[in-house]
């Protein structure tokens, strides 16, 4: 049983607020927690119930030898930890990554998300960014936060694999040389932009209703669209961004 | 305001059971909605009610030319009839368009979903394949429902562009002379599969969790996969078949 004081503490994690009082965010899901403590995540501590074909003795076995705290607790206790209705029955509590400095993958490619505000959404970003093997991504202030229970199912591991800066600010990215592309539906084809020739890039991609906000318009370099034929007015920003990250890499 | 009876049966259009009764579904926004009036749907009746910067003149004068019934009601009214929380205050009562023949589009290319579940996937899915200006969409008889609301939304006004073809045999489009190709992690990369020869094709998505069906993988010509670099076990069923739309188009 998790002491009461400790469930509403762990509960309160479901909030910004409180993720980043404590630096600690929860994940839930076997395969999710798994990956975790495979890619050396930093796992404080995990909870779980039995019910139907699980535990997953694989996973209860890493746990043990990594030296990981793990108690079966109420499907109750659960219910309340989980961000989901038809939940895994197994929720960890992890440490935020410490973040690197910017300069410490000054040669490698980016990801810069401009004010994305749907969860899905950014899930989905990272998880193509991970596919994709981009290694950096960077959050504007007025983002989603990445930590928020629905991006980190949507990334499904990613936030484990890829290095993720908050509070970013795009000026850094370009003054360690990076060529600034981002997609807008006015912009010319990425073929036009000669963009094998460009060795380090940091894709932005903008928000869903408002696209790139004016303030960092000044630093894109080019406007990349993915042209249509059809009656669409645009295409889901998620959809436009694995597009982009399928052509760059 | 709405009689209490039709205000009941409208609300039973949230359950497919009762959208396929009566072949109608519901729509919300200003912009959707008139998408679908511009588009030629048949929009069988308007309501809203007058908040903020709302109503948009500009669409009430084409409900009123259109000689589509369009009424102001409570707020109360739209909130039962919408399926956000924050609502735009609008809610139209649309037919469903009338199922073409298969046949009838025998030279065009296809997608083909295969048991996806996601109504936000989905909706991902039509958006995408109308800006790639695709014509028409077939269903395997176990995904959702194309008029699901959230998939509505999802679409953008896909729904009024595109073919909408409900509980397909695969075996159909293929007896039209379509080349199968379908997402498949497993698969070879398109560039492989001489995509530039084929002349007609129907592209298959898969379910979210089980991939391609058993029952139809002997109609597949070619499995194709999404090289990756990276750390990620798939990518987004979504974000694959932008990817792939993009290579086909």
């Amino acid at each position: 049983m998790i002491p009461a004081k400790e469930l509403k503490r762990l509960k309160s994690l479901k909030q910004k607020k409180y993720r980043y009082r404590y630096s600690q965010f929860l994940i839930e899901g076997w395969r999710l927690i798994e990956e975790a403590v495979t890619s050396q995540a930093n796992v404080i501590q995990a909870w779980y119930h039995t019910d139907r074909d699980y535990p997953d003795q694989v996973l209860l076995d890493k746990l043990d030898q990594k030296q990981i705290p793990h108690e079966e607790v109420t499907k109750n206790e659960i219910n309340i930890l989980s961000d989901t209705v038809h939940n895994q029955g197994i929720v960890a509590l992890v440490k935020f990554p410490e973040q690197k400095q910017l300069t410490d993958n000054s040669n490698q490619n980016w990801i810069y998300l401009d004010n994305v505000s749907d969860p899905g959404n950014l899930g989905t970003i990272l998880r193509t960014a991970d596919w994709f093997g981009i290694r950096n991504i960077g959050f504007s202030h007025n983002c989603v936060d990445p930590y928020n229970p629905k991006v980190v199912r949507g990334g499904m591991g990613a936030h484990f694999h890829i290095s993720i800066h908050t509070e970013v600010d795009l000026n850094d990215i370009k003054a360690m040389g990076h060529t600034i592309l981002a997609a807008d539906q006015s912009g010319t084809s990425l073929s036009k932009c000669n963009a094998s020739s460009i060795t380090k890039w940091c894709l932005v991609l903008g928000s869903e209703t408002h696209g790139i906000s004016e303030e960092i318009t000044p630093l894109i370099d080019h406007f990349v669209a993915i042209p249509g034929t059809g009656k669409a007015e645009s295409l889901n920003v998620a959809v436009a961004g694995g597009i982009l990250m399928f052509l760059l890499k």
